[in-house]
């Protein structure tokens, strides 16, 4: 594995899933394969679980992990190429970027959104600097479009889920749905866009979108996927069922609903399979998820939170043995 | 040891004590005890020795530790249960906690109190939630009301010190007097209640409390010590003084004086048997402590800061034994 | 090797740019140097490069690195002697340093300038302060008038072009331009003094100082090399440019020129003897150099920064070796 910013750059996800959950069993079986090997994990935006799994997922591989806050320990970077450098951002991504490469093995990155320019966001141009510029492999730590590393974790925990339960959902597909909930503020359409990829990809789901009109995912990540409004009818059966919240692709980054009653309640978990429920966290309780859900037996959300730490080193093992 | 949250989670403080000074003697004794063990340090408020000295005692037995700055490089944390999250907190500690039990072997804790709702602040809600949540061990780094790493700390320092100068005070019990002194702002009770509690349980000294009216600290704490607002006549033949302010425990988080005449000088000094000075740092020059104390041969508070280390080490240790 | 604050704590630069372009071939030839030793990273200001590469080189030499950004993390500090502290800093120098000198074995310390006032500034008052409390080697991570790290990368970058391109050179003493430029905010003197100051003390070169009238710098610093407001006469036959802002010593602090002329751009290379581009970055894109310049094949800016990890090493090597 080159680089790690989206499912295409997976050649076998179950095999990858396989890997994680092999070192979910031996955290540390391969601390040889990172000796002095380096990664940097450069944050311009807030993170709890992707910053500390990754650490953690890096020293287990017997790598070093240096993090590096850059806009509040460093400097404003810079973005547009041939800019006049005479007002705020301090440093260029062409000039910080390859020094980056020479300093570390692999370095990962979170970078919003702005969720003003939309053509600007789905350009993943400041991540893809990085990828051109630094010259070594990238991890997306959650990009402006996208977040890899969540859809993995989400994919590995659907997989463990399956298998302790096979005797619920039998031989078929499992029916999983994600379900747009509300919040109070204009998220990112990353944790959804990615997840609908993800899972398109990995082809062995029947994949459900439902959420209010006028919140259409890009149809480059949904496509393959059944779209409905109707929520009721979505939930019916399903086995799992993932709750996001996301601002409008449409009308671009804007809130056009905040309509309580698409908040996920255990009287619509009837409809379902007795289906899991999953979040990427931070939820937003009794707004995004009820508490109700969130402390009931159906949610799998801290497995699946703690389950970032095997997606992460499974990516950066796959990467060390390319490098 | 399961938690280190105050003196009630030491089975014995002169083993812990004397552990403490092996270390001190011996930084890398046992440097295979956290061998693949890992430590989160959640900072909820600003820290220097606690912080430094806690990655250094980890990493002294092999830990990893992993510092996270959580308010401002993650997300800030609601504590009301029930809570609708629709204002400026973004994750429950109910979803935050039990992830970060996933993902480490130990937690430690900084929270500050607000000091404006004693009930609230005396429940020690954010850490206890933390404990009820995380489900591994919790080692406190200063809660609402305690501050227990800094009071082992303090019984090392006055250990050795006995140790050093036997002579002088004897085979008697010495006398160890805790001081209020002024400040130019509302300070937690903290490290009086927590040295009260400490030097109380140690029983091991003849000890007193002295502050001007208002400041009495809460009982439960202070209960075995003598108290009175008569500073000359606390500090008369005392061995042991320890300077700190606090603000008012009855009236709340209040400043009710700042009678500088509290202040100790080297005139004091000279009621006492020679006495060492002690403070928990950071400490106001010539606010709280004058810089001919500060500087002058009495001061063992460089030596206090400096066991910070070993004190944390041998919590860690005990805890690591554990589990 | 006691200190690193300037370049009178090297006995033989030639020596250390050797040891630094060992470690370049060989980074983990010494992994054992370090082992048990601990280095404390204290910024009071931001930092990219230099925090980075401290930490790397040493992790290399197999130490371990703590990081403490010390006024967001933990306190602000005083300075001032004798201070009744009833303000905005919470600790002494006085206080906080000798603890720090307990905690770690080496102490790197970044403090920049005020720029208001220059007795204070260039009285290096505060790191001084950390040499004298601290009882342990420091290490300038950049203070308030140098930058001996980033001149030492700079003299190695040097060394290796030179090696690189002997023929070009021929036998005779490379042609070496400091250039002032201009730039939108008042930097310290820092690099171009410590250039200065380490190009006068190695001595195998021509040395030129191209600026602005009222630029001067300091002359215990500039002694030695040939001084001109003639840019273009200064080009003439360089072999390299070192292109940096400053603000006026003289007029303390304040930008003089915004003259855009002074930029350096591919039709002023024509001058030059084919120079290779010196920059300590970060830099301000076309306000202090022009893409072309900076995109282009004399630029061994980014060369430059990456060494930055070999002279922090040779530097920490030499002082591990030393205690």
């Amino acid at each position: 594995m080159k680089n790690f910013l989206s499912v295409h750059d997976v050649a076998d996800i179950n095999a990858l899933v396989k890997k994680a959950l092999a070192y979910k069993a031996s955290p540390f079986s391969e601390k040889a394969l990172g000796q002095n090997k380096r990664i940097g994990c450069l944050f311009l935006n807030p993170s709890m679980r992707t910053r500390l799994s990754t650490q953690i997922a890096a020293q287990n591989l017997g790598m070093e992990a240096i993090v590096f806050n850059i806009g509040s320990e460093g400097w404003a970077l810079e973005f547009e190429d041939g800019a006049i450098m005479n007002g705020t951002t301090v440093e260029h991504v062409k000039d910080a970027a390859p020094i980056m490469g020479n300093y570390f093995d692999i370095l990962a990155i979170r970078t919003f959104p702005s969720l003003k320019d939309r053509e600007e966001d789905y350009s993943e141009k400041y991540i893809r600097q990085f990828v051109k510029y630094a010259g070594i492999p990238v991890v997306s730590l959650e990009s402006a479009t996208l977040h890899p590393l969540q859809s993995l974790t989400d994919v590995i925990t659907i997989q463990e889920a399956i298998g302790n339960q096979q005797s619920a959902i039998g031989n078929a597909k499992p029916k999983i749905v994600l379900t747009w909930a509300p919040h109070v503020k204009p998220l990112p359409q990353c944790v959804a866009n990615s997840f609908a990829q993800w899972i398109n990809a990995w082809g062995e789901a029947d994949f459900l979108i439902t959420h209010p009109e006028g919140y259409d995912l890009a149809e480059e990540f949904t496509r393959g996927a059944t779209i409905t409004h109707n929520q009721d009818e979505a939930l019916e059966n399903a086995d799992f069922i993932y709750v996001k919240n996301w601002s409008s692709y449409q009308q671009y980054g804007q809130i056009l609903s905040t309509d309580q009653s698409w908040m996920l309640t255990s009287e619509k978990l009837k409809l379902t399979n007795n289906a899991k429920v999953m979040h990427c966290l931070p939820v937003r309780r009794n707004v995004e998820l009820s508490d109700e859900i969130l402390d009931g037996t159906n949610s799998i959300i801290t497995k699946e939170a703690s389950n970032r730490v095997w997606a992460a080193q499974a990516v950066l093992s796959e990467i060390l043995q390319s490098i």
